[in-house]
Order: structure tokens, then sequence, then C-alpha cells
């Protein structure tokens, strides 16, 4: 199935893409959704006995907000953006790629759980190595997204 | 990738599957991200102008606990369960599925959106527009699932 006819109402510029909050309802599923098994993942490959872990929880908005910050795309958020706002853009870039069929969910799991490092059980750990996974997936999506800002 | 390790340490019951707190985790995202998708481009197509709708709420726990029982699936989750848990069960079975490789995202969405009929704006008639999708995709997935209740 295409989905980018879902998208194709949205001009190619960051700030539409990045501010439209549609796309960033969309697109908190599939963060939350691939966080979530990225994380379930990392912990059951870093346990030391064999135990497995399955696991799910909302990606807090200061993992996405220093993401976007640290993957330099705050050009894609609205001006004076809070950390609300700032997350709200990710979750929307994110879904903007994915509806374009740039992206599987298989491949934001993968280039998640590649980039996670360190404890991420650890609340306040977690949101710097989280956020550092973020940051390399915005990163690698920035290429599908387009130059003009405005 | 393969996510089927991630379930590899449940065994093949109804009960054991239908009601693990870390699938209906991982399965929370899959339901509220497939479901916000197939509600976006439903309302799209349904739309009499050109208009482009994306959407994406939680989907509602009375949603997924009707959707259960109408599927003849109570025999997944425990015993005197609520509302709550009903609709973790849902949540739990479609992640394991997911998981197991015999459904993808594109799949789920296909027959949520294929099963969706009448007025899903209106939120008391969205609980039984949507809930008879769910059914659908329950039903769908049940010959997926072990036979084996305890």
């Amino acid at each position: 199935m295409d989905f980018d006819f879902l998208i194709e109402n949205i001009p190619e510029t960051k700030k539409a893409i990045g501010t439209d909050k549609g796309l960033a309802k969309i697109g908190d599923g599939i963060v939350n959704f691939t966080y979530s098994l990225a994380k379930s993942i990392y912990l059951t490959k870093e346990s030391s006995g064999n135990k497995v872990f399955r696991t799910g929880e909302k990606v807090s908005k200061n993992i996405l907000a220093k993401a976007l910050k640290d993957a330099g795309m705050k050009p894609f958020a609205k001006n004076r953006a809070d950390s609300h706002d700032l997350a709200n853009t990710v979750e929307a870039i994110i879904a903007y790629v994915w509806l374009k069929g740039n992206i599987s969910i298989e491949e934001i799991v993968d280039i998640l759980l590649t980039n996670l490092t360190g404890n991420i059980s650890h609340r306040l750990k977690e949101v710097n190595n989280a956020a550092n996974a973020f940051t390399h997936l915005l990163l690698k999506i920035k290429e599908d997204l387009p130059e003009k800002e405005l």
C-alpha cells in the first residue's frame, strides 16, 4: 500500500513538514513503537542471563528535543519552540519519511539499535543515550528532506 | 531483521500470549500507529473535497475490549478481566503475531481500512465501527495463534 497521498498536500519545506500537527500524531506512534522494539532488543542482547525483555514506554519529549538540536535540525521546528514543540517536530519528520516510503519500520529499529550504547534502564542516563540514537536516525533521514526552509 | 527471539520464551498458549504485559506495551504502539493510519486514509478517501486528513489518537480500551469479545477471543484474557485487561490482551496478541513475522504493518492497516465503515469521526459511533474493524483483524490473525488455552 502506498501512503504518500497522505502527504501530498504538504509543501516541500522544512517548516511545513516539521510543524504539521497531523504528521506529529502519526509519528508519535512510529517513534514509540520503534523505540520500544529497539529498547527491548537492546536490553535482551545486553542481558547476562537468557532473559528476554519486552518493554514499551512513551519516548520522553526531552529525548526527542535533544536529538533534534544535536542533529542541527531546529530549522524544521517553529520559532521559539519549547521541548514539546521540538519533540513534535521529530515525530512529524519521521512520519513524513516513513509515509513517503523512504524508510521502513525495520530500518528505523535497526538504526536506533545500532546507535544505542550504555545504560538505558536508568531514566536520566537513558535521555542522553536514547537521544544519541535518535540523532543518528535524524541525520540519516535528513538526506530525504527538502533543503528549502520556508 | 527477525524479531521472533523476543517471543521465544512465551509458552504457546492463549493465556500466556494474551496476558503478557511486555507484549501489550509493544502492541500498544502497533495498535495506535496502524489505527491512526487507517483512520487517516479512511477520512481522506471519504472526504468530499480534496482534503487530506492526518490524525492519530490512542485507540480507546472500549474499542479493543469490544473487538476481543466479538471475535470470541476472551479465552486469551485473564479471568475476570475488565475493559483495560481485555484491551491489553488485544495489544499483546497483535504484537505477538507481528513479532512472529506473520503479519506486516501494511497488512494490519489494510485489514482495518477494508473493514472500517460508517462514521468514525463521532466518538460514540467510532467505538462500534472501529471495534468491528479490529474484530476482523483478530479473526484473521486467530489462525496463527495456538489452540491450547493454558
